[in-house]
């Protein structure tokens, strides 16, 4: 079930030539308000925007020349669809997209300025699955799921590989959870090269399937997804909650303000732009400063790709 | 008139252990639009936000012991202050600071911040100045001139110090130009350690006293001061203009729209929070293209000081 540390190393070492290893940012200033030492792992300088270009380029990579020239088929709220098309432009490969109609135009530009071919369906599961399945048919490509693909996981992982490569010492990372991809993949990440190290979610109370699933100890479901923290607001999947499961210390939820609030202080202090789900787990770490208290702590930036005509500040 | 190299090294081994190494970013999709390769000396990831940090650490770090007891005292728009607040605050030396009533209040709460004790002055040069030798007058405090004096001008050299040992083949490096202080300083830095490397600006058409200054041989004062680059809006002076005169190639002049669209363009592409003054150097660059093709460019971000409440986008 949790896969071995060859093959992460693997995953490491193919999809190094086609992504960047982002910076780490830290703030004294932030850190003296939090009383812990916090690095910031700013995958919103990845390729594409976010660290979906890792899972994508990592699940690409490994077809086979037959599938290849089928092409890749998805469905996302955005970041992966991003991330297929610029992986699948990287590696001569077709793009299908299928893309919930009320995705952020940024995003939707975003695809097609990657040569993405965008097929567009209504915001649901259900509809978004039906209209890659259409595609796959059609055109026998392959899919690509954005978070419930070992291949995806194994990709997202090594966002923390790098992390823990330059800070081997970290006490904690915490990422976002919407789909599990991310988490997953961190979670087996500080498990093979963490020192004492537990890994850690953020989620929105409005998107909590993740905090349900963890206490119940079964895959819940989303009641309501109405996040600003878009991302965030799909579904836990039967490959990657097992490895949740198994590997994550907790789960720590967050109000709709504190995720703007977080966002926005990160803005203000670091100077960088993220997206709403970014800001998820800083804002679990501002909520609970004092479980923080003097460790150290590695925060993932997951995206920086938010429409800079609507913002919640 | 032009200060030797051995200056330059001195501030840069001094100013070392109290800011940060900012890091260069790039960006391939930026690249391929501009058909340059342009490297982005982010100075908005400095202490308190902008490259001003240099020059006042360098200041305060040259004056005796009895003159720190007195204290230092200064005048500016924003970042100065910021500076000067902070940079004295590190060093354990007394901060006055003269702001005019109509600077952005991130920056006046900012400078507070940092334990500088403030005065309000109305929003001319003249009024600035005055209140800051009043200051003086009472406290003995050692006045900094954010622009004009010659250790802040070697401290601001540094940043262009270090893009240059990075990046030692830079064709040219372009900086934003208000007071003059850092266009000085970088063309000092790459007159000693640039490679076949020239020095431009950038400069709003609505405070373009350098431009006219440049082409007069003079110092021209600004008829208008209302450009958005809130940072540019001061006057050039007696230090550096000769230095900026001698050592500088060209001056290019952007309008309004060109500044907003060039920060919303760096926001969205680099995913980093700069202030309109940042972003002039660049609207420069995007608006002269042509001139700059297939050339490597250092691009000076200045700072990231803005009130999200108040973005132009």
């Amino acid at each position: 079930m949790i896969p071995a540390k060859t093959e992460i190393e693997a995953a490491y070492q193919r999809v190094k030539p086609f992504v960047h290893r982002t910076p780490v940012l830290t703030s004294n200033l932030v850190n003296r308000h939090i009383n812990a030492e916090l690095f910031f792992k700013c995958e919103n300088f990845q390729k594409m925007g976010a660290f979906k270009m890792r899972g994508a380029v990592n699940a690409i990579l490994q077809l086979s020349e037959e599938e290849r020239k089928a092409g890749v088929v998805t469905h996302s709220s955005g970041n992966f669809a991003q991330a297929v098309a610029l992986a699948a432009r990287t590696l001569e490969v077709k793009a299908y997209i299928v893309m919930p109609s009320n995705a952020p135009d940024v995003k939707k530009q975003a695809v097609m300025g990657y040569g993405g071919i965008i097929t567009e369906s209504a915001p649901t599961l259900a509809a978004r699955e039906k209209a890659a399945d259409h595609i796959k048919g059609e055109t026998g490509a392959v899919f690509l799921h954005p978070s419930n693909q070992m291949e995806v996981i194994l990709g997202n992982a090594t966002a923390t590989v790098e992390l823990l490569e330059s800070h081997p010492d970290l006490d904690a990372v915490i990422t976002p959870v919407g789909g599990g991809g991310l988490l997953a993949g961190t979670a087996l990440a500080v498990h093979y090269y963490g020192n004492g190290c537990s890994t850690l979610a953020g989620e929105p109370f409005d998107a909590d399937d993740a905090y349900r699933s963890f206490h119940s100890g079964r895959i819940e479901t989303n009641k309501v997804t109405n996040t600003i923290a878009d991302g965030l607001r799909t579904q836990l999947g039967s490959v990657n909650f097992p490895i949740i499961k198994e590997l994550v210390s907790d789960i720590l939820l967050v109000e709709e303000d504190e995720i703007v609030n977080g966002m926005r202080y990160l803005w203000e202090r670091l100077k960088i732009v993220i997206e709403p789900s970014s800001a998820v787990p800083f804002a679990a770490v501002l909520k609970h400063k004092e479980r923080f208290r003097n460790k150290k702590i590695g925060i993932l930036l997951s995206g920086g790709n938010v429409s800079l005509s609507q913002l919640p500040f």
